[in-house]
């Protein structure tokens, strides 16, 4: 059986980047990554193409990037579990010979120069029902919903702001290495504690970043992979799971998430257990996210997330080192191509100053859709029967 | 090798359905197509969606539908090139497998009661390069490029706006058999040359219908298709390319499409040749579509497709079987779910006054992008090696 592996990445400038359309970025990415493999564009046969809230981006990029003998191309979205969706999608058109070398891609405009953030709405206004709900209560951006499902986890299992603060600390710690990183200044927690409220009880600092930029990375064979540039990152296995968001009584809603479901899937599928993982990346579009996945995917029991973050052990020198660019916290909310980014460069151990030493097994979270859509990689730094 | 099969079809009324939204159609398909496979929606492990030009439709459908078992989940769009990309995709993911049971479904709904059709724009104001080329001209609509690409074949290769009325008229000749069929009443060529002129050399009767509606295919693998309550279509192979389109002297852009290699790639992967074609299901949003596709995929010289179709083979009674439920031209538009869908009621024989005799095989294309994307795939009533 054909296994894949990541040859080629690619990453744009972070943040506050103007003038560039999503596409002219994407295509700045995917080049690179091209580049990075070394490979060159005529040797891409496959283009899968994502965004994010706000963006142009769209399969009209092969014709920007004169690619021209694509046998793979399709936009693609699963909200946060994209990343994952698009590379087991690579891994598969490979696998089944439909394509030989596929780039997928990310980027992201929500920024612009004249409006502080992404325009999230109520998409409607409508009265009744769930719409109704959202528009009667305001409860109807991520910030909020987010807000409502770590309350819960915090009255449920006595899960503490300060708890949360620790995740948002750690992962600050690690972006001080990250050259890429928007947000370098050191925390603490009583600047965690200080921060703003956004929607209690997540403080400003418990909240991913906004950025512009673009992310790609290259699929190929296991087998070709070995004869690129760049040390292989090799697909070990992918798990993908869904859950309608039930905002009811007798709902799990806010206390377990699908990451219960993709993270073991993905696991069994890489033949590895969770003490063969070496590092983390995880989706963490807020602070309460790293907790919960953590707890999903077994590394600590259900309920006990808080605790098991509270002691530095996901950050430099800690035991289990979670989002070592600082995430999407703390460096670039690319959604879950930031995870998946950061994976790649410490797997190849290319990670300098924040390289963790022990980088032979990862694994990558995304989530999306307010907890609803979940995928999880395994990557490994050798060759191995997906 | 796992081989894959179409075991689920649903379709919505098609055309001025007003009053529900994509998703609900999208939703009513679904669990038509699903129940018509003799399955329950609690064996969908993948869920698969695309739509088109003003469309809700998103990967929330899953939530809508109550699946929650769900290992792939995307929405998907390789334009035109959709469905059998979708297809293609969904065959993977179940020989790999990552799901078991996978539900295909386009959704659209471009008419409302207030206004006569879709909204496409120029997308922009610059005045530089193609955008300003376009926004200069008016050439910003797909019926002012197809208009561009047929006139360009007329000049190259003497094909005449009879000839292409040639398809419409065979194509409106099944129709009148489809029940599902928009467009019921019979034409002649006087009344295509009749037709208002939408863009010269384009008449009103060369272009493709304008559809509110939903189409769903259920896939799964050829073992189980077995078992279940339609006969099975089986995907015998695909093919997809891409080519970015080029308005520059030197160009073939107009004379020949990327389904010159679609075609032949997905035939070699079916092992059959194009004598072994019953019958074509073609992504005909104009008639010049089907005359350069005719050419592209070899049943005809290239530039001798015009008088190719002028004989009428195309329609009931004709050697050469296509678009027989009356394709976007008389039936509806849903994309390339139009000839795919067709394509399944053929092969399992279902198709009524419109059958078919001969109905062992089917080539179905989709293009899109003004002729940049191109997706073939060889359906077989029998099983057969992928």
């Amino acid at each position: 059986m054909t296994t894949s592996a990541i040859v080629g990445l690619g990453m744009t400038e972070m943040g506050k980047v103007f003038g560039r359309s999503a596409t002219r970025l994407a295509a700045t990415a995917v080049r690179d990554a091209v580049a990075d493999a070394g490979l060159s564009l005529s040797e891409v046969d496959g283009l899968l193409v994502s965004s994010g809230v706000r963006s142009d981006l769209s399969p009209l990029l092969a014709g920007v990037l004169g690619l021209h003998e694509l046998s793979l191309l399709a936009q693609m979205n699963s909200y946060g579990a994209t990343a994952g969706a698009m590379v087991a999608s690579a891994a598969h058109a490979i696998a089944e010979g439909t394509a030989t070398t596929v780039v997928c891609v990310f980027a992201d405009t929500p920024l612009s120069e004249s409006s502080a953030g992404p325009a999230w709405g109520a998409g409607g206004t409508a009265l009744a029902g769930y719409r109704g709900w959202q528009a009667a209560t305001g409860a109807a951006t991520p910030n909020v919903l987010y807000a409502l499902a770590a309350r819960r986890h915090m009255k449920e299992f006595g899960t503490t702001s300060e708890q949360l603060g620790a995740v948002a600390v750690a992962q600050r710690a690690w972006a001080v290495h990250n050259p890429h990183a928007q947000m370098r200044a050191p925390i603490t927690l009583e600047d965690h504690q200080a921060s703003p409220w956004i929607a209690e009880p997540l403080h400003r600092l418990d909240c991913c970043l906004v950025s512009n930029g673009a992310v790609a990375v290259v699929v190929t064979s296991a087998d070709r992979a070995a004869d690129l540039a760049q040390p292989p990152v090799h697909l070990w296995g992918h798990g993908q799971a869904h859950e309608p968001r039930r905002l009811a009584r007798g709902s799990h809603w806010g206390l377990r998430t699908p990451a219960a479901r993709s993270g073991p899937q993905a696991m069994a599928r890489a033949g590895v257990r969770r003490e063969d993982i070496d590092l983390l990346e995880l989706y963490d579009c807020y602070t309460y996210t790293v907790v919960v996945t953590l707890e999903d995917y077994g590394f600590c029991s259900k309920g006990e997330g808080g605790s098991f973050v509270a002691d530095g052990r996901l950050g430099p020198g800690g035991e289990l080192p979670c989002n070592t660019g600082g995430g999407q916290l703390s460096a670039f909310y690319m959604w879950g191509f930031t995870p998946l980014s950061e994976a790649i460069v410490q797997l190849r151990g290319q990670a300098g100053e924040r390289q963790v030493p022990k980088h032979g097994t990862a694994l990558v979270s995304g989530n999306g859709g307010i907890l609803e859509y979940h995928s999880t990689l395994v990557l490994g730094a050798e060759a191995r029967r997906q």
